[in-house]
């Protein structure tokens, strides 16, 4: 940072450029919860697309390169380049279908990301209205009722965390082992879908608490819905998980990629001669970079810089539950406002 | 793979193919649960397409090097061909309708592909919904109640094939029979709507266990509304099958995609020259493939490699349910985390 | 079919015919249930917007070919069209309001049909909802409550068909007649909404069922919002029928189109020549059919061949619910699988 | 229209103005419930929008016109455009931004007339079943009871009415007068939010019939709900009143609209001579216009002819409960078919 | 106002300035609850703008210059500008991905301003819902249960108010202070998450009441699910506010916006001369402005100009409620109209 703000800018420019800097940085800060450099921030999040489309652009510089000498040196390609848009209406109508395709993937991945974050969005109010509701409704007729209450408590936010490691596909982890108890914790190492099975003890938590009087029965089906949303959100961030755009329409996308950077150095050699590799390795940067970064948010719930902030979103969860369960118990005894 | 991962190509080309390979397999794993090689993957999917569209392509080829014959040997067209320009205004005209309706395709297409996995996703999610709530809620006085209660939560996996075979045109299957009681099967194949038969059955286990008071008549109102959730989805896919885009919206496409393709090498042929036959094929097949891909993704109930997965989630489902079934019975005698 | 398919024609292309052929009138056949010929599916489709573009695209060719005469032999409008690109500039810039209000006219007029259609999907799936509750649910003490159950069913059928004559401004007719007492049908031709009549006696039926005890209170609220789902897709469809798309979009849509179209030969005449009149009644073709399909398709709830099928729908309806009626009452001692 | 069918015409010209004709007054007919002459409806939907853009349109055609007279007499301009395409570049990235901004207001302004036309559509929904639930639902036990019933429906009307006046910042009106008792007239003109005092008294009115034994807990809060409907109705109506599109868009866009004019004239003069003041004005008016309706389209709730037609549908409203109250009372003893 | 209508100007054009001015200044108190002059209300508008943008356009303004200066006095860039349409072709692909992303975003984020709005609409309704509910069924046994249900009321207001300082990341204020007791603010002070508190307290008056028999356990649940919906709100604004669009997106669109504006001059500059500077400072400062302000308006909560008038809204709410609590107590004995 210190470099970059220089002695000899204008004061202007430092303003402006303090001011870029903590728009990205906040966003990103706000985002995943880290403080990090104007400049770091780019680069994390450029370094998650950049290994995957510099090979092609690199591929395709090279290849405008020799195509320039072909044409230069051994007048190849004449009958192609010499007639002043020769290709510009089949280009033209070949962009046609090829903007289309990259406008669409960008729309749907885009859509695809902040149906993911909507998900999650409701996963945190549907574990806060659980938890308020069964903090408030089920009565504690005894200090083990509290205890059972408590834990169920943090099984809400062992549901949030089983369900971002079964959407990674990863194994238990510790935050989730300590949350639950070991016998709870060794049953879920067995079963196929944990979260699905923290639902099940939740629901029996509460169908107890009803039989033994503490819960009555139009409180709890109140529960039960809030429970059914529970899996309704699980069942949507799995869908969106499993079923990616339709493949082939980003098969179809790619080839259409491949064959207009193939075709562009034909087209500009004879007016750009040496430029032309440099101005074909610039545009096909350009367009791999937006399908690629179609591509890694259309799956939002990796570990990727620019994924979803899962962890984030678990711990908002569970630093809300603990606060809540930390409360004052006795809060009927609040003294009401005259 | 092995032939493809040559000792020549250099290192970084060959992490990049292993990449972009798992990627797509990757995908296409999750999606419909085969792995496959990349390469088949593309052919695959392609296959579905290619038959349909080859005919036109070849055709149109053929029309263009014919086209390129007359004008070069018999002077045909010059009256149109050398003038540069000549259609470009007439044709951008023509574009707008043209590009305005392949988008409005590809997008209506996408929609309703994402609409029927949405109905599917939400089949998941209310069968689990459904079968903890059985599980939970209904009381088992008997071993014959337990029977009971696992046939029906196996008749909601039973809804979901059905389902899919009423979707699909197609007759009872044997994994349908597996999950019902030969009576049922044969009164099955006489009604001309399996699955609303199915829901009716749910719903007289439900209204049964009321009237011997194992179920609330509270709860079971809640869980007669999953089973309304469980018709809303059936009427939904069905909506979706017998609701195609209208009709005169495709076969204006097709028309517009004819004539496009008719007119264009008149247009090219004065510049490209010989060169018009490959490129009119080309074009040709850029744009047709992106309406068939359309017209495929749009009936996403069938057995194209692009339909959605239906086997893969009536199986989900099976699987699910039948986890639910295998646990422990007493599971309100779980010991609660003090 | 028989002389398209000639015997010379190659295996694929017959291959090929019949493949888009059987897609065609496949389609056709789920949405209308009725089995045509491709090419009579086209004509059909065709012919409710041919009749009325026909006469715009007769006078635009005749102007065209009007323009060419005053042009070529008495050297009119060469101020205008001696210059390459005079009117290019201007020209690109009302192509953008033009086709922008273009394809915002397709996309209102398709969602106002996909709305539409959604709607009376719903009424399918809250039919069944509601007869199977009433079936399941209602207590029938006497054969005087099994006629009034199944009479109370067939209303479901009458409101669906009421809507639709309603929906069409068309009297009461023969199918309505036979769904309903002959006092009711009396009483339907006095009221001014045959439709929120039927609804009526429906929640009457309910109540009643109620008071005499063969209802509980909490499923006759559960019953109750179902039909409050029929009213509101009463009204949903009413909406769709008594709003258009703002009157006056579609009069400066209209507007702009004939401008471009008269203006379009002074602008080719001086490249195209005699071709003038054919490409400009072949724009004006294109662009105003899809003007008039989208005009078509959004209102759909007429007799037009692109119109909802609600007659099809109907029958659906009353096929599911007659189905219903017909099965064996006893239904509870069905013998659950062990 | 009898000057516009002279005896002249041909046949299919007639019966195509015929149609024409009436498909739009039949559009409006069915819209604002006025029959109107052809051009009737076409003049007073263009004259909510022509007083505002003419002084524009004539502003710029003549400044199109100075611009004429200053390049022709005194070679000013020279350096702009005696270069064929100077601007055009430029101007092409200028368009993008501009383009994109009116197809986003156009847009925009379409969501909000519909979203506000979807509310209006669900009060319909809300006060018939809230009317019918009423209706069927509350008991009545003595002749005072059913005049208070009918008072409540029309509270109803009344609260449709007054939510109108309410979004137009009106005073009461007769028709609102006419609807409840003096008293409430009264209180209503001293309160700040009619509609929502009237809300208070229907639920007031439902609160007391289950205190007094008329209407069971479970149905009254069904019918609560159907109040909350109508809260809910009513807060939408006045968040699309109170919050325009982000005026700066509008700023901008009105910003870029007006400098398109002025350099359009500088950039087509050298081709176009003397029609470059005619050519201006008339891309000016469609620009604006375009612009001007969507200005216009977004506030859906006053009296300008393309604005919701909130009394015809407040006289649906009090027409269909009125028709309710008029039926005969007693309808539970109604005849079931057998 | 007053030095803009000289004398001089024709009577047209000081009526047409009035309507403008009115239209823009009338929307603008409609939002912001502030009366302000038409030029005001601009400059307020642009001011959150241009400190932003200036620099930049600046920055691209002198580059253009000195691209100028260089090209006329050294003939550098000959062998790019002295061919016409050199780039043209590679600039119309990198012009596809450009517009591509900037619709894109700007779409993006007026749906999300658009939400917010939504959410802070929804927050209106259910707060009204809630007092309405609150206000007619809690039954008010002595002059204590009325006091408590007051504050309940107040603590709806304070809920809004808390919300909005914590989206904010505000420090708790004096509104907030004067709607809740002393001991309240002092527990609010200690928490980290006030809303959640409130909404605590609330429903915890609820259960208190329904404990107490003053409020029955059907209408308890349906208040609780009015404070479910308060919870959402909530959690949905925070959705919004802690995930921007991709930034990986924005990036990208800004770096391509640089570029653009960076070639831009090397092409006109053989065109245009000594315009390239003006000319290139103004589409910098175009495409510039319609990027900034879709970054503003996408944050919608804050206290730009443009951002959402959260006090307005608060207020609103509060005057609302304190409405309520003034209406005259006993209105069930209201005379009900005869």
């Amino acid at each position: 940072m210190s470099s970059f703000h220089s002695r000899k800018a204008p004061k202007w420019l430092k303003h402006f450029i303090t001011n870029a800097n903590n728009s990205l940085t906040g966003k990103y800060n706000l985002y995943r919860g880290k403080k990090l450099n104007f400049l770091k921030v780019i680069l994390i999040l450029e370094t998650s697309v950049l290994p995957t489309i510099l090979p092609w652009v690199i591929f395709c510089g090279m290849y405008g390169f020799i195509v320039t000498i072909l044409c230069k040196r051994f007048d190849f390609f004449n009958g192609f380049t010499n007639k002043n848009g020769v290709l510009t209406n089949a280009i033209f109508a070949f962009n046609i279908g090829f903007s289309l395709l990259l406008v669409f993937r960008t729309n749907t991945a885009n859509e695809r990301f902040w149906e993911g974050r909507k998900l999650w969005g409701s996963l945190v109010n549907a574990t806060r209205n659980l938890a308020q509701g069964i903090y408030v409704i089920v009565k504690e007729k005894s200090h083990k009722d509290k205890v059972k209450k408590e834990a169920t408590i943090r099984l809400l936010v062992a549901f949030a965390v089983a369900m971002k490691l079964h959407l990674r596909a990863e194994p238990l982890d510790e935050q989730l082992a300590s949350l639950i108890s070991e016998m709870q914790y060794l049953k879920l190492k067995e079963t196929h879908h944990p979260p699905l099975q923290i639902s099940l003890w939740i629901r029996d938590y509460l169908q107890y608490q009803h039989e033994h009087n503490s819960l009555d029965i139009y409180q709890l089906t109140a529960l039960h819905n809030l429970v059914n949303e529970l899996v309704d959100i699980l069942g949507g961030c799995e869908r969106i998980l499993k079923t990616p755009m339709p493949l082939i329409y980003s098969i179809v996308l790619k080839q259409l990629l491949l064959i207009f950077c193939l075709v562009l150095p034909l087209e500009i050699v004879g007016d750009l001669g040496w430029w032309t590799g440099i101005v074909t390795a610039f545009i096909t940067f350009i367009l791999l970079s937006i399908e690629e970064i179609g591509s890694e948010i259309e799956e939002p719930f990796g570990h990727d810089p620019s994924d979803l902030p899962l962890d984030v979103i678990c711990n908002t969860i569970q630093r809300n539950l603990e606060e809540l369960i930390s409360l004052a118990p006795s809060s009927n005894e609040f003294d009401w406002r005259a």
